[in-house]
C-alpha cells in the first residue's frame, strides 16, 4: 500500500506544499514542533535515506538545502536543523526545523496547534523565498 | 581560529577515525549518546550545512550515506538516524545515530562513558564495514 506521503504526492491527500521538483516535494509537517517545520520527501518511496539510489539521494539533499535556505529566510530562527529518523512512516522524509534552541530538535514534544489559515500563510511565505 | 574539527582534521587533536576521503572525515563523537555515534564532517570549515558549496555539500552527503550503511551493519540497531544542529561547534557536522528507538535521537541526553579501548574497537568495526 502506498505510504501517506505517496498519497499526498499523488494528490489523494491534501497538504500545505512549499516546493516541488521532478523528484521531490516539500510540505509542512501537519504536526509541527515549531512554526515552519517542513518535511522534504523524495517521490521514490524508499524506506531508508541511505538506501535511496544515489541519483535520487543527491537530488533530495540538494533540494533540502534549497528549501532550508528558504525556511531560514522566512521564519524567525537562529538556523535550520535537519533530522532524519524514519521510525514511523517508512518513506524517507527529512525534517527541516527552524531552531531557536536545541529543544526545537525534539520531535517527541507536543506539536503546535495551528489554524489552517496560519499553515497556508507559513507555506506561502516559505515558498516565496525558494530560489528559482 | 580553527574549529576543534579542523584541528582534528589537521592532526593537531586525536580522534577515533572511522573513514576519510579527499573532502570529508568521519570520527566517533567523543561524547556518544549511543555506541556507534559518528560525526561526519567536511574538511571545508563552513558553519551551516546548507551554505556549503554545492560540490562539497553533495560530497559530504554521499559520504555520510556510505558511513551510515557501515554503521548500520556494524552496530546493533533498527536503522541509522541523521541529525544536523550546529548550535555548538560552528563547523558543519552530521550526527549519525544507530537507533533502537526515538529516544536515541535526543542529543541532550547524558552521554555514555566508554573506555578508550571500547571506542577504538567500535571505530575499527565500523571502518571494516565501509564499502570500498
Amino acid at each position: 500500500m502506498a505510504s501517506v506521503f505517496s498519497r499526498i504526492i499523488n494528490g489523494e491527500l491534501p497538504c500545505y506544499k512549499v516546493a516541488e521538483d521532478e523528484k521531490n516535494i516539500a510540505i509542512l509537517d501537519i504536526e509541527p514542533i515549531v512554526e515552519g517545520h517542513v518535511l522534504v520527501i523524495p517521490k521514490n518511496e524508499v524506506d531508508k535515506i541511505y538506501e535511496l539510489p544515489e541519483e535520487d539521494y543527491l537530488s533530495l539533499m540538494a533540494f533540502a538545502a534549497r528549501v532550508a535556505r528558504a525556511v531560514e529566510k522566512a521564519m524567525d530562527c537562529i538556523r535550520v536543523g535537519y533530522e532524519v529518523v524514519g521510525l514511523d512512516v517508512h518513506h524517507v522524509h527529512v525534517h527541516l526545523l527552524p531552531l531557536s534552541g536545541p529543544k526545537d530538535m525534539d520531535l517527541s514534544r507536543p506539536h503546535k496547534e495551528l489554524s489552517g489559515e496560519r499553515m497556508a500563510e507559513i507555506a506561502a511565505t516559505i515558498a516565496s523565498h525558494i530560489e528559482k
